[in-house]
């Protein structure tokens, strides 16, 4: 296990509360990294999110140094998604959409994960952190185009040429290239706190489990054979 | 000129009160730009540079809702500089010290300027511009990483892969290969308003003229045979 009293944490994950980042986490604690960011955004399910993330840090014992929320409120100053404006509803469906339509969804937030990774990037700078960890996935994501591969390889390159560290700080999104299925079977076999997880677009009691979120999650654990361990509303 | 009432500006600039900024203005203006930004990340000087900003953007009638001001203020809780830092001191200088020696100043914010750009791209890409103005002078900035032009090249790559605009949307730094006093030959050139702008790293009703920065704008009026209009302290 990480030695989480070092002063120069080896890796940051960004971890927003959701599955993937709660597998990524997993992953990167295995590779040494001890520090934990979460970045409010003032997405609409921040509260719970915020909650999930702190449960995760709580599950892997990260003290309070090595855990950090930074609030982003500009973004919802300045942009227009379903995911930061209360008054575009979050869309329902009652099974997922065809993928791979091309088109850019409404839960979009414009250069959403650049900005995040700005973070990420500025705190390893501070506290001499050589790794991020972001759990993006390219393949069964909405189509959004801050989580394609080429976004990563871009990033790192602006990172190689514009910060102090240059080459030998790396954003690393070990998920990029699973499905959501092998993404539960790996959160299983790293013995990841699933249960503590929230990916649904709405905050309540229990997941709605008819937005693209909870869609998607749903059929991951399915076509895994597991059963979900968080409680749905309408299932 | 511009026709500001476009509900599409061509391009947005990012403003900060100082001269470099507004010689980019000014050329901006030139090419259709009508929207100005300005980043307030808790640098010591913010409010000096915010009044500096605000007369600029009057001088060229820049209607309030193309005027925005965003606060950034997790910087400060994440990075440690000399420019967002109370208690570390600006260092002061008699004279210009050598160039080149390629050490990273104090007065570096760590990935600033990715940070700022972002916040460009996610306002161009929700009102529609296709173009970003950043007043980044490679050859006599003081050895940041992220003034450098393959910083402004990663960064378009970034956009054209991460963003809904991909291509369409560029970042420009027309300063980029300037000297400082080609600039302030530009700046006459373009009757741009240099006596509103603020250079110094410290704020108060004089320039100090004795940080970096004073001494590289006092130096390049002074090569290109031209008084500097704003007041000084020590001169």
């Amino acid at each position: 296990m990480t030695d989480l009293s070092a002063n120069n944490p080896h890796g940051i994950v960004l971890v927003s509360g959701g599955m993937d980042s709660c597998v990524t986490a997993a992953i990167a604690l295995n590779e040494g990294a001890a520090a934990f960011l979460h970045v409010d955004y003032s997405q609409r399910t921040e509260a719970r999110e915020r909650l999930a993330f702190h449960q995760i840090a709580d599950y892997y014992k990260i003290p309070s140094f090595f855990r950090k929320v930074i609030t982003l409120d500009y973004l919802r100053s300045i942009c227009c998604s379903a995911l930061t404006d209360d008054s575009i509803p979050v869309p329902k469906f009652e099974k997922l959409e065809e993928e791979g339509n091309g088109e850019i969804p409404i839960t979009y937030v414009p250069f959403r994960n650049a900005h995040i990774l700005c973070m990420a990037v500025s705190w390893a700078e501070t506290i001499g952190a050589r790794r991020i960890y972001i759990g993006a996935v390219a393949g069964d994501s909405a189509g959004y185009p801050d989580c394609r591969p080429e976004f990563y390889e871009a990033f790192n390159k602006l990172v190689e040429v514009g910060s102090k560290a240059g080459r030998s700080l790396k954003v690393a999104a070990p998920l990029i290239k699973m499905s959501k299925k092998e993404i539960v079977q790996k959160g299983r076999e790293l013995n990841a706190p699933l249960h503590l997880t929230w990916s649904c677009y709405e905050q309540s009691e229990k997941a709605c489990g008819r937005c693209d979120s909870c869609l998607r999650r749903l059929r991951a654990f399915q076509e895994a054979g597991v059963v979900d361990p968080i409680p749905y509303e309408n299932i």
